[in-house]
């Protein structure tokens, strides 16, 4: 058996396989062997190669092995499979695995977690399966999570962790710490300590490192700092996001509607939504929805076509114009043949300005404030690179075609649609979002439609009107 | 003075100014009064404003301001200027603002600062200034930041912070904390105590949730994690965030070539830096550099002209196509009118392909081993999508010109094209990351290139051999 040799080859006792290799993807060798301990059921060498990796590598082995050897994967693992690496994998592998897996045994997983980490795995299974695996819980852990999951989807709420250490505030840094050394249930790991009075408001928290450094008879309220910031649990992650990442949070208290401390935040979490959200407005400029690289063709074609069959109204009304000019074009062949640059170039321009314009909407780095002397700019910027092109352009058509007019033409052309196309490239954007749309999801339409009609416009109108042909 | 007057109308004593609005914008009132203050050179009622505001709030209310007051405001605020605050703005409003700023003043600045906050703010300005700046600090702090600059460019050791605790290997538990409540020049903040042995050789880490829930007499050796993951300071910063997200680090050591620790990363640092790298694909697909909101208009026009006359070639290309079929076009003026479509439909797709490579490519999530599937997947989602917008495009084709022909002929195109769309915007990121070009930055030219080309050949082609016309 071609599998079983290939691991033999390698010295597997002496020396541990790397899992990475340098640019940073699992290594071949690694992912042959542990294909091989699947295949081969042999359980002592795969919880040997795979009992002890970290929740991220284990996540990454999930994505890389068949739909079938996943879940052989989990049941051969045991009890040594952490069920955090679920939330490290594509939701389609994620999904696909819980179905193929007992929901006893998920409840079981579940039951180690953290609550964050549990409500990110529960969150995408449909409610039948959902119940029956918060059926499978004890009644505390199945009560936190029910109540996280009756949050909104992409809340705070849904992604905090209820797990934390809240003290009363006439405790002292001296017994908070004897509590600490004591305390059989504590959290996997934190980083502030919360104070709360008897009915569980939020009044202030206290950084670990603070606590390390004051003396054990100071009363944990002379050290807590108040949260100006607590979150709201309904808030959108998006917004709690942009807070982490201003005020450069670690963790942050999450309260409900009494200013009652339900969870926490912590940045780790928030990463993943910042990274998220500046990858949402790429995908969306591009009309690409929230596919995964492992999502089956049909999700990928549908989701993909609404964009391509809108598009194709932009251009279908950009042919339109074209067809306005007939005439022109059958006097002039030439025409037909340099209309296209003067589309491109101001799609081009536009899309550069309208990328600037959504990321600073998004970052709030472009507001109503600076909105003019954004304005301003672009139109300069767009004047002097129509210019540029413009005679670059003009240039390239006379010699192409040794007609002097024609460079004439499409450098007059150039201008006006460069000048467009900076205009529309901001504008759109901001009434988009005035109107309360994502401007990412649909300013490249609008933007490409205003680049291409008046593009082909211009250049066939002023062509028309110079060399004074029929429409 | 109509400044004051509206000051006057704010019971500004009772209840402080909101500094934010809903939105999460700086307040306009906010903004007035300060602004108010400044023109006023009104001390006190700026100290008062501003004196008490986040480095990242003071960072924005830097950005409002216009150039003229920038200094002005540092100057008023005096002492209660936190130079942190410049790690919150945009280069360019940096690099103006330090320039309007006598250097000793900003050494005695940058005195208070951590060690990252002060190389970040010093490594955009000239080595003149540099010079003067570090001058005018005390020996060890200047030699510490000098180091740090001595690190190439976005490296780990340009970001990290000098300011950490290390203590030796026979240390208790109580013995740290005893130190630190002792200490006088603690870092800030921290999260990780590091253990090291007499000529500063990393041994492990400790997290301070690991020490608050420790016996006193336990010694640190046994409470440590040794630290796999310990990050190089010649390490890009590109890669320390791949690591800090993959493994959900908070913080993390960092060591020179001979593994002595010399500095630590933070997650905030890190968060900056992920949200940077996927920012730079987005400006890269659509051939922006790094331009700031606040760049000025000469700075903007020359990055993006580059990228536009590079797609000048790509579009002078496909126009060169097209005249091949001048005779083609003389005959039937509806294929000019038509053939944008064929173009512009295989751009969209080309590029919704393209931008879900690039970032599989940079997530790591697109790898040699999943190409093929992923090909397979693209060939399929191109050819379902070519299809039913073939069905589209040719009925819409024949009824607007009543040519049943015509129709056939751009539906043919249309999936000729689009499978060229799906192959090209797959394999060229591929191609172009092989060769060690960063895709995101060259995809775009040569999968637009591919799908004009294509586009009018193909269409043109088609035509001239089903209608038999002359090229």
């Amino acid at each position: 058996m071609a599998n079983l040799d290939q691991i033999e080859d390698q010295p597997m006792e002496q020396a541990p396989l790397p899992i990475r290799d340098e640019e940073g993807h699992l290594h071949p060798d690694f992912i042959a062997a542990v294909e091989a301990a699947i295949e081969a059921e042999d359980q002592a060498a795969l919880r040997e190669l795979a009992g002890d990796l970290h929740e991220a590598d284990t996540g990454d082995l999930i994505e890389t092995l068949t739909a079938d050897e996943r879940p052989k994967f989990v049941r051969l693992l045991g009890d040594l499979f952490d069920y955090t690496a679920l939330t490290e994998t594509d939701e389609a592998v994620r999904v696909q695995l819980l179905d193929d897996l007992p929901n006893e045994v998920i409840a079981e997983g579940l039951g180690d977690l953290d609550s964050d980490d549990a409500v990110y795995i529960l969150e995408d299974l449909d409610e039948e399966d959902q119940a029956e695996i918060l059926g499978g819980l004890p009644y505390a852990d199945r009560a936190q999570l029910q109540k996280a999951l009756d949050y909104p989807e992409e809340s705070a709420g849904r992604r905090m962790q209820t797990e934390f250490i809240a003290v009363a505030p006439f405790w002292t840094v001296g017994q908070t710490i004897d509590y600490m050394r004591e305390a059989q249930d504590l959290p996997d790991s934190f980083y502030e300590i919360y104070v709360v009075d008897s009915s569980f408001h939020l009044l202030g928290a206290v950084a670990l490192d603070r606590i390390l450094r004051t003396r054990r008879d100071e009363k944990m309220t002379s050290v807590m700092t108040e949260t100006r910031q607590a979150v709201l649990a309904t808030e959108d992650q998006e917004e709690v996001a942009r807070r982490f990442e201003r005020y450069n949070l670690v963790s942050s208290a999450v309260v409900d509607e009494n200013d009652r401390l339900v969870g926490i935040l912590t940045v780790d979490d928030i990463v993943d939504v910042i990274q998220e959200e500046a990858e949402e407005d790429l995908r969306a400029l591009a009309g690409v929805g929230d596919e995964e690289i492992s999502d089956s063709v049909l999700t990928i074609a549908k989701s993909r076509l609404l964009w391509l069959v809108v598009n194709l109204g932009t251009a279908v009304l950009a042919s339109s114009v074209i067809s306005l000019f007939e005439g022109t074009i059958s006097a002039m062949v030439a025409l037909a043949v340099l209309m296209p640059i003067v589309a491109s170039m101001g799609g081009n321009a536009g899309t550069q300005t309208m990328t600037v314009a959504v990321r600073g909407i998004a970052t709030q780095e472009l507001s109503a404030r600076n909105m003019f002397r954004v304005l301003r700019r672009e139109v300069l910027v767009s004047f002097f690179n129509g210019a540029a092109l413009a005679v670059l352009i003009g240039l390239t058509a006379w010699g192409w075609f040794q007609n002097a007019g024609l460079g004439i033409v499409i450098a007059g052309a150039i201008i006006v649609n460069m000048l467009f196309a900076g205009l529309s490239g901001l504008l759109i954007p901001i009434a988009l979002d005035r109107m309360k749309v994502d401007p990412a999801i649909a300013s490249s339409v609008f933007v490409t439609t205003v680049t291409d009609v008046v593009g082909f416009f211009a250049f066939l109108g002023i062509a028309a009107l110079w060399f004074n042909l029929p429409f």
